[in-house]
């Protein structure tokens, strides 16, 4: 059985795309015996680009990494038995549902419920009122698009990273573990819903900017890669490469000037200026006479260069990468004990991210390979469900369940 | 006292910037009792952008509504001691601290845990060796910045959302829920911590990155605002406003062919190419054409006209909005349960947001003001560290707290 910090917890999983995935699998990575349900043909997101050559979804197996998998007819009523059962199965840390389908019928709180009162239902919607939503159109309403993006640019620049889906899969994780602390305290389950675009609003509401064109009655504009009210941006090295350096503390500016040998310089700025570069908004307030001081020092040394130099005298910055260069040896993955080797059935062998959380009081468990599709089925009919061999044979039989090969 | 689903835990915050006050601020939204302790002079983000023509910072306010504030000064001796017992303080919810400040000295989880055993202290690093690093740092390593922005647009384009602040935020709250659910367990508290880097890099490793570099050996390019591997993108009005249409599902692509009497069109499209447009990596295939037929149909029409037929046809999409715009009387603000009115003293009325989460189990609690600094000072002294008036009144004679107006 697994081990871990939430060793024991059950959760069921019916999910598809990135939030309720990536929820399960955080809950895994703690050592849940997180268990995905999907049809025998493979849920909405079985074959989602990136693909392997042969069609393997690269996609689906990283979303899904140390989670068990249960593979059912699911427009057979027998097989939409199996898995109400599997949901509402007895036990104080089983009875915890996660989804993103159509928590409709058969899969509705109320249905499930008349088997197992105390069930924790999870439900992730696009919006609140149940209707779809996805991580680009959510984003698309918070602002944020329109002041991403090069200065002068018209019109919206989307983000790539699904940010709101990586929230709301957190977010997930959180709902899920405080019900199940409501319930091992009050005995009480319950029906809980989460909304991606409630996710995206209330995240706009905490960075200020409502509040900020309520108040101020301004929208934000686009500064392109400068970090408003503060010093940060984007600089380029002598041999192409960029990076990015920030001033968020005294003690940054202080070690930037270091670095670089600018302190004459950035006193000549306050000189002429009457500003306290220490404080933040003067910085952001002399924004381009420090990135005019900045930039020529950084486009006259290598990347090599000014990794030793900035590094050295512990400024803020970061190189800008890619994923080739990440896996191609990069310390980011061989140095950090998050990552490992993993062989990844029908993909190959991978890098892999374990649990981004280190629990002093459990190892963290190691990064395990995504299940293929029903290769638990038939330990989970055996194990949980307490079918017999002969049962699980004639299910099989009736095309009723499935597992890799059989 | 507050209630919601998590009342009576309580959690000690030493914090700033956004991450480690979003991950308070969820667990406040759930009724729990999250006490920020600052300086007496402020913390380092007490006046961080955006500010009111006053000073007063919108940005501090959004990121800790609902919680307490202790004001201290922070370099007395005396002072650190009221916090050390503040965080180590009796019972069995309380003893549990989060913090994304300088872990060291005396708020190194060894100095504290001397007088509290069981202890529950969450560290929130920029990178895991504890070294500075931030939302715009840890971005630039993923590759995002890379792939994000205008097809054509040559290095880097930051996010404005810090996303990986937001993510780090809420796994900071799974991260207290599964120490406490362990402690409630075993009696045995800990130190945790989660790396801002960590966060990210999982991340990226979890949407397949990773993988697609290192099995296919390619690096994504820049899409635009495409989404890759199906159809979605955005699209102008002929009232020069932006629209994100986005197909995931077969159901999808059938509604937006209703709601612009498409369906010739796209049929068209599968016979040229011999594609089945119910597949999304064929959608992906046929992106060209089909924006060259959904394109010019969006342009015909206002935001209004779009609105009725997109929505009534039931399609995935959305309009770019702007944050003026949504506190102007929206919908998705006005009737949205999540967000109400509430005046936050010093800057005024706001559209504020309550927790994202809906619990059936325990009605959602309204939105509230963040704290002035010190607000709670005097009533922590009193209810949980039982100092008399006579006491709290030395302190405030000696400058080690503070409260407003004292």
């Amino acid at each position: 059985m697994s081990e871990g910090l939430l060793a024991g917890l059950r959760i069921i999983e019916g999910s598809a795309f990135v939030a309720a995935p990536l929820g399960g699998m955080t809950l895994a990575g703690l050592g849940a015996d997180v268990i995905r349900f999907d049809d025998v043909n493979g849920g909405l997101d079985a074959n989602r680009w990136p693909v392997t050559k042969d069609g393997t979804s690269i996609y689906w197996a990283s979303l899904n990494k140390g989670k068990r998998s249960f593979a059912v007819d699911l427009r057979n009523p027998e097989g939409r038995e199996l898995i109400s059962a599997l949901i509402t199965a007895p036990g104080p840390d089983a009875g915890i549902f996660s989804t993103n389908l159509p928590a409709r019928g058969w899969l509705a709180y109320e249905t499930l419920a008349k088997n197992r009162g105390d069930l924790i239902a999870l439900n992730i919607l696009g919006a609140r009122d149940g209707s779809a939503q996805v991580d680009y159109t959510v984003n698309s309403v918070t602002g944020f698009p329109m002041i991403t993006g090069p200065v002068g640019h018209e019109g919206p620049v989307n983000q790539v990273l699904p940010a709101w889906d990586i929230a709301t899969g957190y977010a997930a994780a959180v709902a899920l573990l405080a019900a199940e602390r409501h319930r091992s305290r009050t005995g009480r389950g319950q029906l809980v819903k989460i909304a991606l675009q409630d996710v995206a609003l209330a995240a706009t509401a905490a960075l200020g900017y409502l509040g900020e064109a309520e108040i101020n009655g301004v929208d934000r504009p686009r500064y392109g890669n400068e970090v408003f009210g503060t010093f940060a941006r984007d600089f380029s090295t002598k041999d192409g490469r960029s990076l990015m350096i920030c001033v968020f503390t005294a003690r940054q500016l202080d070690a930037l000037a270091e670095a670089g040998g600018l302190a004459a310089q950035f006193k000549a700025i306050e000189e002429a200026r009457k500003l306290d570069l220490h404080d933040e908004a003067h910085r952001w307030e002399a924004r381009a006479e420090l990135a005019a001081v900045i930039g020529p020092w950084v486009a006259s040394l290598t990347l090599a260069e000014a990794t030793d130099k900035l590094t050295k005298a512990g400024a803020l910055w970061a190189p800008y990468k890619m994923p080739r260069e990440l896996v191609a040896g990069d310390p980011l993955l061989t140095k950090n004990p998050m990552f490992s080797r993993v062989d990844q059935p029908g993909i190959g062998q991978l890098w892999s991210a374990a649990s981004p959380f280190e629990f002093a009081d459990a190892a963290r468990l190691p990064a395990k390979p995504a299940p293929l599709l029903g290769q638990h089925t038939d330990e989970i009919l055996a194990d949980i469900l307490g079918l017999s061999s002969a049962a699980i044979g004639k299910l099989h039989d009736k095309g009723v369940v499935k597992s890799p090969r059989a």
